[in-house]
């Protein structure tokens, strides 16, 4: 199995909230609307959110789709760490 | 000025919903009700959330503690990624 990657969406200053939310919906499948909030909140208070773990190709694609709709995001391998 | 780390948390089976926001909000410093319920929510959702971005001391600090109080816990260093 290919290992999990995670797409990240990084806090921006320029995009409105419920505009956030829409984009998350439209890119990333199954995405509820209660899943969106949280995580354009997480992304506003803590700077970084998780939007979904998924193959790297899925990662590649949701990823770039984000960012061509302008929010900030990036993907990376979903490995573990230490305390 | 040292890299910044993460703090996550992953989803579990075994702690009750408002258990996790009491102990987030025990543990991490300036942590609100509404952030911690945000993280519970987005780590039950995604399998994962970010908890905070601090120093690497404060991350293992944070990250034992949570432990501690029975949550899954883990940090990383705050690289960024591309799509």
């Amino acid at each position: 199995m290919a290992p999990p990657y995670r797409v990240l969406l990084h806090n921006d200053n320029f995009n409105k909230r419920e505009y956030v939310v829409q984009v998350l919906m439209k890119v990333i499948p199954g995405m509820t609307l209660d899943n969106a909030v949280n995580i354009m909140q997480e992304a506003h208070h803590n700077g970084l959110a998780v939007v979904i773990i998924c193959t790297q190709a899925d990662a590649e694609e949701h990823c770039t789709q984000l960012r061509g709709n302008g929010l900030l995001s990036s993907i990376e391998p979903a490995s573990g760490g230490g305390c």
